[in-house]
């Protein structure tokens, strides 16, 4: 892996996750996309809707890491409280943005009632995320990205932002498929890692037409040591 | 809510998480779970595979909350860390535990090669966690119970261990669905909870059969004051 790469980490801000209701479906999206694009995602909180530890994370977090990203808790009703709590976050006030009204007249005309109208207020300083899917935006401070929770939302979200983030070399892959236990492969993978520092070796198994397996999976940003590991073990196992 | 009520974090330990590589069923399964036996789920953080952070998530985590949950990383090759990290974290021995040679040896037979003797190490004073699928056990040390990553053998770890835990009242919910906009029962939702600290009211849009809708969750572990504000939101609403 490279170690110049920039880092990541998301909030995800909700009850309904900590609660077992819904099922997140954010953090593998957003996993996948930072993977492709050379970000390291290193770390992913889930918290509920507590004002004082939305604060609390986001700035420890912020302070860690490139890149933080949030989900969840930017709606009209009163348990959003994602876009008050990133204000107090930074100290500033969280006001009326024109340009969110703007979107949100336009998309809702007459219909812009106080629930829309709390969706239209953004921390001071911050830059708008646009929404081509509900028009109420998300948005930028600092290094933080504020995105709404539902997964189709939030994709549109994040990939309108990701073109714009600072990338690394995209982390590539490669994975072998053997069907065997994976305790008599362990020592060979544990050798092979202990000579190949920028390849990452992951063990994961798993059952397969009532056959045990396990898939070895590949990872680095040096395309010419994946190729090596991959053919070495792939001699090996 | 009770106030009373146990709390409980978990910690989901694993790169093929945070590589998009693997979407997690852990959290929603042990969410569920904790909600039915009035345990509060606090937190959750995903982290990698690496030492340092183990320790410093389980370290902080353990004195924060009641119970700390963790899963992944307990299985026979080179990348799983958790078991020595755990020990670590706790200052003691990560060592050969003879029930836990014995049940292994009792599954595989001649087959307990150095991979399988690597799951039968935990740490000092630790207590074994059955594993009936596939015999590797998971351990609890203090208030830390250490699962693995594998849902099916995470359920079956989890199943055996809920009922030693300390439990809270459970905590009810009810669900009210309506087809129409979130903002626009904003004010109304907020309104009824200003009334009633003791149910949460949860408020997620959704789309079905191409139109908008709202389920309105309300939650408490108070079977009266939950019926209340059912009955107060079904006819308001």
């Amino acid at each position: 892996m490279t170690n110049n790469a920039p880092t990541a980490s998301l909030i995800i801000i909700g009850n309904e996750i900590l609660s077992g209701r819904t099922q997140d479906q954010n953090l593998n999206y957003i996993a996948g996309n930072l993977s492709d694009i050379g970000i390291k995602f290193m770390e992913v909180r889930v918290i509920p809707d507590i004002e004082e530890d939305i604060i609390k994370t986001v700035n420890e977090l912020r302070s860690r890491f490139d890149y933080v990203f949030t989900t969840g808790g930017i709606g009209p009703t009163h348990d959003d409280i994602t876009s008050d709590s990133i204000a107090k976050a930074f100290a500033v006030e969280n006001i009326q943005n024109q340009d969110a009204y703007d979107k949100l007249r336009a998309f809702y005309q007459e219909d812009l009632n106080d629930g829309r109208l709390k969706m239209t207020r953004v921390p001071q300083g911050a830059r708008l995320i646009e929404n081509p899917i509900s028009a109420a935006p998300g948005f930028c401070i600092e290094n933080v990205y504020v995105m709404a929770g539902i997964p189709n939302v939030m994709q549109a979200m994040f990939d309108n932002i990701k073109g714009a983030l600072k990338t690394g070399d995209p982390i590539l892959s490669k994975e072998i498929k053997r069907y065997v236990s994976e305790s008599k492969i362990a020592a060979c993978l544990s050798q092979v890692q202990d000579k190949y520092n920028d390849v990452e070796i992951g063990s994961y198994p798993f059952i397969q037409d009532n056959k045990i397996g396990v898939s070895i999976v590949l990872r680095s940003s040096d395309k010419g040591s994946l190729g090596k590991v991959f053919d070495e073990l792939n001699e090996k196992l």
